[in-house]
């Protein structure tokens, strides 16, 4: 099976399982997710359910309303009932990494406003060394060089990430993304406080004791590790 | 004595006495900081000194090129001198809070990025209790709800900052200034580590273990309190 294959299994798997009626669903960024939102449109036209949903990317919110998905603010809502997102590694304790798609700190904020969080993801996201998938970190752009020196002297090993044209990635919020080459993540949450703590640091990939569900998409079969956390 | 004349006595000092020549120096925003600004341009033409500055506003920036003053972007440069910047309230052990003009973040950068930070003030800005002054929390806007019903089961009097015509104000960074009336902070310490790690923050307003050198322009005269830390 390729990997496609695998995202659209654990998908398809969480939106027939932990989708209900009525319930306010935060929606994540990237390819696995959008497996999963074909497959709540469909779920939402036959059977006529109720779903309210709060999308973290320009792009899943365009996939959403094009299927007929209903998507609000998140500033309209007070708390999620359930957000499914993707991860770009799992650490064998289920601390995760985000932000392979510059999304992060808008999925942090969606995170943080629901009362469960499930992952779903293909096999290759539960790798080791946790830290071998870049740690990306959204910066204020005027306090980039400062940053890049300070994360230099830190031996972080930070590269400012730039598009296919050569020109820094903008995130939503119009600020950059520093990828920190750690190969291996000792302490996520010392890093993920010192990070966070940086006068022009917004957000970090680091999504720390957050997921309660994960989903793998394996050769094997699906895997389905729920009551994490 | 009006306010404006002690802030242009402040300023005026520590222009004369602070700047040398071939300095690398950033220039905070606010009216005091405005005196300054006209009493550096002075200083450069009549004594032909070789200073580039750093700015942390566009009108900062502005008044600075209008005179002549040359200005650079914090990215171009790896440290600064000095930063003279003003405060909005300076505790007894000179603790600051800043961030009235909705510029903190961006001083903030710019303060990290200093040897030595200078501010300057009129005697009504070293009031008691501290945090009188409401306390500014520059917030992405897609957190703002989140935030603010946080900030309240918390009891920290948040109320989101309008402009005069009744729209949010918006940074320079594009988010939004959430002001908490606290009447008064017992730990500042403690209250800025919380709110920085809150997801959503980017910057708060309190300037912790920062300021070097403090001048007061007083009724009584001026008041210059060097070496803090």
């Amino acid at each position: 099976m390729d990997q496609n294959t695998l995202k659209k299994s654990a998908a398809e798997y969480a939106c027939a399982n932990f989708i209900h009626d009525n319930m306010k669903l935060g929606l994540g960024t990237g390819s696995t997710v959008t497996f999963l939102v074909d497959a709540l449109g469909k779920r939402i036209k036959e059977e006529n359910l109720n779903i309210t949903t709060v999308s973290t990317s320009s792009r899943t919110k365009r996939q959403a309303e094009s299927l007929g998905i209903k998507v609000v603010d998140l500033n309209d809502i007070d708390e999620l009932d359930l957000t499914i997102d993707g991860a770009d590694q799992i650490s064998p304790d289920y601390q995760g990494i985000k932000g392979g798609g510059a999304a992060h700190t808008l999925e942090k904020i969606v995170a943080t406003a629901s009362k469960r969080n499930l992952w779903i993801v293909d096999e290759s996201k539960i790798a080791e060394p946790f830290g071998s998938f870049p740690l990306p970190v959204e910066v204020l752009d005027k306090a980039q060089n400062q940053l890049m020196l300070k994360f230099e002297q830190k031996e972080l090993n930070p590269q400012l990430r730039l598009n296919e044209n050569g020109k820094p990635v903008r995130t939503h919020f119009g600020n950059l993304i520093v990828d920190l080459h750690l190969g291996q993540i000792q302490n996520p949450h010392e890093l993920g406080a010192y990070l966070k703590s940086q006068v022009g640091v917004v957000e970090h990939g680091l999504f720390l004791d957050t997921v309660n569900t994960v989903i793998v998409g394996r050769e094997e079969g699906r895997n389905c590790i729920d009551n994490i956390r």
